[in-house]
């Protein structure tokens, strides 16, 4: 296994060329184009890993997966998704048009920003500190990594610059959907994407997933099983961006990427898989990283469907 | 005059018992939904009128065409125009689907509120008072009442409830088109719309721009008349909301309405019309107020097709 | 004024290479880029012209106005207005967007393909060819010229590749607001499209716009006073396409264009103008013949505004 | 088995009072709404029913997944997603708005019209009775049924009143998208539409699927593997009309319903199942057969996530 995922990153590291960092935040463009990292978890604990997967990167919308697990485990399927709909749409990321003229009460699905958002403020604390620590002490179980942490840099510029993402929120607001201050729910929004992670830290986390929630090495359960399974469905049905469709065809795996190279796989029962390429491809998603799973993909028969 | 008037005031009172009050907002529901009062000043700066033409209303999206001209003369058309299009839309006037969809760097005209925002955002000033002094000015001299000021009680509620028009704003901002703070921005366009007038007042705004700018009781210039033309001309394109086009065709004289239930007529080289009936109709006009423009347009031959 | 219109036409000429000719069908791509005539008809029937008035081309969406006419003579204004709109869109002239998503019953003007279509559906007669001759009549009587026919050559190649229009149809047919055979109206349709006239012929029946439809040359009435008002404030506020507040801003004359080169324009109680410039702007309109008509109403202060 | 199938039949039937028959067409709402019938299809061969599972219905949008499985043997998987693409989309099945304001070159995906009609125009065939043929003959072999034959009475309903599949056809064939004579096009989709079947059939060819396209009952290989991947792939992210990401969330097994009442479910290595109910909800799914598959999925752990 060692071999064949050392094989598959030399032969797919050179599609990051084709590709491009994400530039709307400079801290981003600090990035090297030219890494390619991946590795898989078994639901037995052992681990697989190639090139490089030991950088961090901030997870970016793949935490949208984080906030989605924490909201439910708060607040109940129920209260979520009477506030979030679950459906695919063919409006971009961070569209805002659906809000307006097709279903201003409910976000399509909570891997879209408006979505995210809106599940990210059902996260319950006294405070936006306590918040953010359930983020934190989520993410450092799931990964098994003590080191989990915020970029603040990364923070910082996503705050400056985030004002599509205001739009979202004051637009949700004056819809009635979103309550509460605008600018401390943004703020855990955008902590939330700036979480640090590595692709062993991403793989372990889509370990947890395979496995109903159950920790593969502790045998703790850290996430209800029901909630494991419409977190994998929403990943596959929503979770690669405009892309979704072409990847389920392609890969069939339940995955999630964020713009900061990183891409969360939960094969179901079996594994899971992180990869970290922050070159892009046009959707967003890391172009050698795909490359790089659709081959992996083929060779481990990974596809659900 | 005075007869026909009165008559059509009589005539048309109870069309106001169909619409109803503006209601986002707890003050516009004060207003008595049976006023109705007419107000007509000719270029020889005689003054004809009937019904409640002396009980103020907030202006609201009439004082669009106010910020229009102030921003034209600070920037010149060009300037102006390169930021916003003179295109009518069939979005509402607080859509925010084209700036996503059709041109994400032109609001389409500006009479609908994501267009009016950037168009009152190029008033120029030192400081913010010295914009809404300059509103304040131009309205004082332009309605020859030294007692125009603006509604405190509408204005900090506009200033609550304006989540909407925080999300145009800022998905202006994060288009690259509106620059500056946001909060400032807003709050100059939340007390430019609490500007209080009477039928009278609006009567006489638009007899100065039906007299190509120079002010009828005093002969002063107060706007170039190449600005005069092109606010009638969007008035009649984009100036009644949604029903822009029928109520050209019924009526045919260049207007906009605002949500207090003012009317702002201008008949090119003939007069000024003021409306004030605050019960609206399903596109936010002054119901009674534009059946009555409707008989007056029709007893006087105004259309100007 | 022969100077003066020679002169324009001198100086607006070499807009012309700027454009593109219409397209979509052979026939038009024999048109000359270069060409470019303007004609003057005034109330009292005297004329002036100059540059290529006598050359003849298709008036395409021109036609939509005649259909108009034609429609409310037949029906009376509230059964079509009834059935069409008169509100102006963003959507382009032959967008079916609206059609699906905002007003499923009325298309949103006369002056859209979709809106036109229907429009011309509602022309009464037994057969076609009683339609078609209803069409060529008026034509004949409002531009006195006995010679105005269908150019058979264009039509047969309208129909050919009319298939957006079939598509619109069938979809306002599957609406239940078009009804009958949808290959019929179609035919109507595309002959209507493809009458010829010359810039002569449009500044004639811009004449009798202007005058309120009495004929100038023979104080004949041709259409009621009321239609005529209406057709001149939906082409003010639609007949450009999507550029009809630019050139309201421009020019401020009501007017309508076809993509065969034309542009019709009636100034209200002052002269009827033609134009002919073959090569296009992007919106479709006449570049050339812009240009020469935003001179013209510069020079001779046409705005109705 | 039997039991349970038995038990979910009865506990579920009630629901088809909820719900209503599809009426665009006379012959579907001879239908009793009060039906409700299941059948499994496991790979051994064996099989399992309850209900009423040997009325016939017509598939209606079921044979979409027919057609793309012919297109994709005729053709190959290139040359159909480089003509219809497989992402999700938030509009309707019947929806034309992304062919002209999102990609005119290509449907969002299979399911819906757009996408089917351009999918079987792409089976080959001398004539459309051979293309009709061998629809037919797959479903003949792909259900283990001889007797399986198109509907007349609904074929010829659906030609009648198929207006809206006309202008989606049109549309596309002036975007350059659709080529041949639409007719012949529509005629067939039409009566792949109206082909006959019966739960049993369903789950048949839900096993067939399941099994990779070896025919479970025969050893046959029908259908190639990877398409059996794609199409099971396709049906989970678009299968359901605008309800398919809250069926795969519920439910979790890649379906396709049709406005016969019919559901046919593939639980990839498993089983195949077919259900029907023909009083639908308002997604146009199967109101008593979508309760019955979730209870199913719940028993027996269906969910591919």
């Amino acid at each position: 296994m060692f071999n064949l995922l050392e094989n598959l990153v030399y032969k797919n590291k050179d599609y990051g060329k084709e590709g491009k960092l994400a530039s709307y935040i400079p801290a981003l463009l600090k990035a090297d184009p030219n890494d390619l990292g991946v590795a898989i978890v078994k639901l037995d604990g052992t681990e697989y890993f190639a090139g490089e997967c030991d950088k961090t990167f901030t997870i970016q919308s793949i935490s949208k997966v984080v906030g989605l697990i924490l909201a439910i485990d708060d607040n109940g399927k129920e209260v979520v998704f009477d506030k979030v709909n679950v459906e695919p749409t063919d409006a971009g990321f961070n569209s805002i048009v659906n809000l307006e003229v097709k279903d201003t009460k409910r976000p399509y699905n909570p891997m879209i920003n408006a979505g995210a958002i809106l599940t990210t403020s059902l996260i319950k604390g006294e405070t936006e500190e306590e918040k953010v620590g359930k983020l934190i002490t989520f993410m450092k179980k799931a990964t098994n990594n003590p080191n989990i942490s915020i970029n603040e840099e990364v923070y910082v510029s996503e705050k400056l610059t985030g004002d599509r993402n205001r739009a979202l929120a004051y637009f949700m607001k004056s819809n009635g959907i979103l309550n509460g201050n605008i600018e401390e729910i943004l703020d855990l929004y955008f902590r939330q994407c700036s979480i640090e992670a590595n692709a062993k830290d991403l793989a372990r986390l889509g370990a947890v997933l395979a496995n109903d929630g159950i920790i593969p090495w502790s045998g703790e359960k850290l996430i209800e099983k029901d909630t494991c399974r419409i977190v994998k469905t929403i990943m596959t049905t929503c979770g690669m961006y405009d892309a979704s469709g072409k990847f389920a065809v392609r890969i069939g795996v339940p995955s999630k990427s964020g713009v900061g190279g990183g891409i969360l796989s939960s094969v179901p029962k079996r594994m899971g898989i992180g990869v970290y390429g922050p070159a892009l491809d046009e959707q967003g998603n890391s172009i050698a990283g795909i490359k790089l799973l659709q081959d992996l993909s083929k060779e481990l028969d990974l596809s659900i469907f």
